[in-house]
């Protein structure tokens, strides 16, 4: 930890004293428990039952209290003090208690820390050290402030008793705090699961279930212009698409040997008559299933079967978020079948052309919102990677020349391929600015043994094939849930579900909007026609609350001129023919656009 | 039964016992069992167990027999005879003597018919009558012909001893058999298990499961094509599509009420957690859970909710036929939430439209190959219909105007109404002339009771929906079943997996061929260039193997003047210009045209 990482940590350590000698003015029947420096801030978990316990409103005239008090810290002083010292001291504090006989039995010495000694605001805590010297003067009373109450089980044990969880936010300067605060701000605007709400996207059910959304017409419309687009475009690049079953036989799993690997992340089995079905939990067996179904030439290879696929992975319930993390989900999936190391290389370059298109179509850029990892096994773990040397050292090393042969961003990451060989991970910063493996491309030399998977060389020679496993988009729900936050539900035309609205000024202006109307849905504008009886300001906050890239506002003029003025939602404002205006959108859609 | 169709049953059953007599001959250890007239014909089922049992190839040497002993028969006469007599005739046929003790214990006559009595070719059986009087004068020789041998329970039950079937066909003229023959000939050359497996569009694997088919990227491309035809057709006619889960709690299933009354239709729960999932054997719940997710208006009615979804309904093994019949399938569903009945009425109405659109855009009449049927329920049976009597006569009489009312086939039922309300039934003709229901149009009160599906009426007050629940196309697995069938694998262009085949004649035309066919692919027609080294004219051969409905021809001419020739499957040739190609075969897959 760097000196100054280890000075805020201590400020924030000191500001949780002071958090609690504050709680003491007003709440003297508290009993303290524990109160460490996190991420961000502090907190301090108190006990509160002998009495009131302070709500959100109570936090202003607490902080209140710790900023009086700050002055006149001054000094941040400790003494060890022998077990009965320390007993007698918090003798009416059984959570104090427990802990003084914790370190009493690991053989610890016992230390109470006094700040601001000989003054009013004098508060002795128990505790292991890690505190600014002279509070009062380095830290900045303007760079922290009390964030908010939550409930806490006494240890983080749900068996123990419930206290209350005091927590603050705390920096070095008043302006890292407001861009702190300004960040989680905007990060809580864009959560997926909030604008999904608000905009009417998706929805779950108790009684459905768990993990699995249902989506609204709205949100129907982006899941199917992003399931056609990602069809088309691989189509255009050469896949096969294929539909195989969501359920299929035990038998399948255990000869692709996913079972007793993945046993835990799938479903209980379904009896049917004698036999066991499964929900799957991947593609592959199917694809391969399909491919054996007849032999093939070399000439036929690379086959890149690809597929919509849904799939369903057993997620506890509390790990379960929005679109994010689900029960079953469509991943956009492909095996490319190939003749040989060479062309299974060149297939993956081929796929990361693909995610690297994909991703600029989004709007993301390499290097900033994502960058690859290259993921690698561990030859002296054959539990979890299927034993062959050579094969592995091979697959390694062509994908390593690969990407450092590619205008891209990579790092490697010891024992984290995949069962069946080396992969490179996409790795995806979300809105939080946290890093994930958004999908993969693997290199697999294992499953062609399983499955037998051959082809007829040029030789007449029937030969192994190498399988090169691909998304080229990830889960069509996590591909959601992302471009919601990154678009903070400002989707650009093409995936809006609502692309234009018409609203009349007035009555004797209904004829044309309807008619502007019905001519926009006539070329395929996913257009809507606010004739309800509400003001033209409250349809135009409407529209504005929606976020639709446009709606176009109609009057005296544009009747008479039949012109339609368009406004975007960024602010610009024009005028123009309906035929121009409709060409403009359609322009703007078949490019993907993004504003 | 009229005089004509008994004559032909009575020819039938006597030729059952020419085909016993004639056995006999070669096959004197033969047990006879039973051998009825059927449908096309006769069998008889013979215990071979003694001896040698005949193969296909014996079926010649049979119906020689049987024909030459026809002209002997020129008598068929019986006489009534004592259990006991009975016994002592048949007394080394256990078969017959189990027959006997059934006719006693009924204390119904014993009878034994005698042909040709006199003659060489007399047989008598035990029998309990029904054949033609004179069978030399009244069968005609030429219009009977053994058909095939199957092995067949002992009274078709699996616990008895399996024994011998021979089956034969029998009409009243050689023509009407040539025309039977021909017939079936046809339809089984249509049959689109046969065609599937030749034309590569989907393919079964015993290790995934029974009944549930992988489509090939061939039948991939034509289910695509119909899934985004009825989606997209649906949207221009104000369905709001979505996408709910395959799979939910328990839970919602006995919310609707769906789960006592289907039960045996559904998959066995799966455990997830404390909680049961099911794959859904219906939409309807998902439907009405996302649409009671927020408050409605009445402004909103008809909301119209789409989904392609995938089902689950549990089909016995035996019962399960290539697309047809299959334990998972994905039906464009829909669920249209109505103000009124009048509304819903109209909802129905609106239904058929798109139904005859859909039936006419794959080339099926009203009347001929399909019809509706009202299907209505029964005020007695509150086990199987809910109880609403009011409702059922108001639902059935406004089904009934509405169907009275358009220009459309329909018939009456009874008792074949949903346990919700009354439905219309598609009824379609299978390429074997079989009638089904294809799918259904159903008129709803009683879920939306069960899932309090309400809206605000612009009185203020909150109201009970109704629910229309149909489809417009069906099963994707059966409509493309039916399809095969229908077009006999000669897909209209827009369904046709590869829409074109370009062929050079010889290498130096390969440049201007490869161009041809980069220029296709490139407006987005599903082109092939066949450039193996097959000769030209195996390459034809291919084309029209796989049914293509055009394939181009490239040699000296075309490449000189810069144009193709045009094969169409039908026979026609024609040289134009790349551009006019490829417009025409824009139009007609735009158009949807049949040819």
């Amino acid at each position: 930890m760097s000196e100054d990482n280890k000075n805020l940590e201590f400020k924030r350590h000191t500001l949780a004293h002071l958090l609690a000698a504050a709680v003491l003015v007003d709440y003297p029947h508290a009993n303290l428990t524990l109160g460490p420096a996190i991420d961000n801030g502090f907190y301090y978990d108190i006990d509160f039952s002998a009495g009131d316990t302070p709500g959100d409103d109570d936090l202003k005239k607490i902080q209140k209290h710790m900023k009086k008090m700050l002055g006149q810290w001054t000094s941040f002083e400790h003494e060890e003090v022998s077990a009965d010292q320390a007993k007698e001291i918090f003798k009416d504090n059984p959570f104090k208690l427990e802990l003084i006989e914790e370190i009493t039995e690991k053989g610890e010495a016992i230390t109470l820390y006094t700040a601001g000694a000989g003054t009013k605001a004098e508060f002795t805590d128990l505790c292991r050290g890690g505190h600014s010297d002279n509070p009062a003067e380095e830290i900045a009373a303007d760079a922290f402030k009390l964030d908010k109450i939550a409930g806490a089980y006494w240890r983080g044990d749900e068996k123990n008793p419930m206290i209350t969880r005091i927590y603050g936010l705390a920096f070095d300067t008043k302006e890292e705090l407001e861009a702190y605060e300004k960040q989680r701000e905007e990060a809580r605007a864009r959560d997926h699961r909030k604008l999904g709400k608000e905009l009417g996207l998706f929805t779950f059910s108790d009684t459905v279930g768990k993990g699995l959304p249902l989506y609204t017409p709205k949100g129907s419309t982006i899941r199917r212009e992003l399931e056609r687009f990602i069809v088309d475009e691989e189509i255009k690049r050469g896949y096969l698409h294929v539909y195989t079953p969501d359920i299929a036989k035990l038998d399948l799993y255990e000869k692709s040997g996913h079972y007793p690997h993945y046993k835990d992340s799938m479903y209980a089995p379904i009896d049917v008559d004698d036999e066991k079905f499964m929900l799957r939990p991947m593609t592959c067996p199917h694809h391969f299933e399909l491919y054996s179904s007849e032999p093939h030439s070399y000439k036929e290879l690379p086959m890149r079967i690809g597929e919509l696929a849904k799939l369903y992975r057993y997620e506890q319930s509390g790990e379960l978020t929005g679109l994010i993390r689900v029960r079953s989900f469509c991943l956009a999936d492909a095996h490319i079948i190939c003749a040989n190391e060479e062309q299974a290389i060149s297939e993956v370059g081929e796929a990361l052309d693909l995610i690297e298109y994909v991703a600029s179509v989004f709007g993301l850029e390499m290097g900033k919102d994502y960058h690859y990892r290259l993921s690698l096994g561990d030859r002296n773990d054959s539990e979890k990677y299927y034993k062959n040397d050579e094969a592995w050292d091979k697959g390694e090393a062509l994908l390593r020349e690969l990407l450092q042969n590619r205008d891209c961003e990579f790092v490697e990451a010891e024992g984290e391929g995949a069962f069946y060989g080396p992969k490179v991970d996409v790795q995806m910063v979300n809105v939080n600015g946290k890093e994930d493996t958004a999908f993969t491309v693997q290199y697999d030399f294992c499953m062609p043994d399983r499955f037998d998977l051959t082809y007829i060389d040029s030789d007449g020679q029937e030969k192994r094939a190498l399988v090169v496993h691909r998304s080229s988009i990830g889960a069509i729900e996590r591909i959601m849930g992302f471009l919601i936050e990154r678009f903070g539900g400002n989707f650009p035309l093409w995936l809006s579900p609502t692309q234009v609205a018409v609203i009349a000024v007035a009555d004797a202006h209904k004829e044309y909007a309807a008619k502007v109307y019905e001519e926009l849905k006539a070329v395929g504008i996913r257009t809507e026609y606010d004739d309800s009886k509400d003001s033209m300001g409250k349809k135009i906050r409407n529209a504005k609350k929606n976020k639709l890239p446009y709606f176009v506002v109609i009057g005296d003029k544009e009747v008479a001129e039949k012109t339609v003025t368009v406004e975007s939602r960024d602010g610009e404002s024009k005028e123009m023919t309906l035929n121009s205006f409709a060409n403009h959108l359609l322009t703007e859609i078949d490019n993907k656009d993004i504003k």
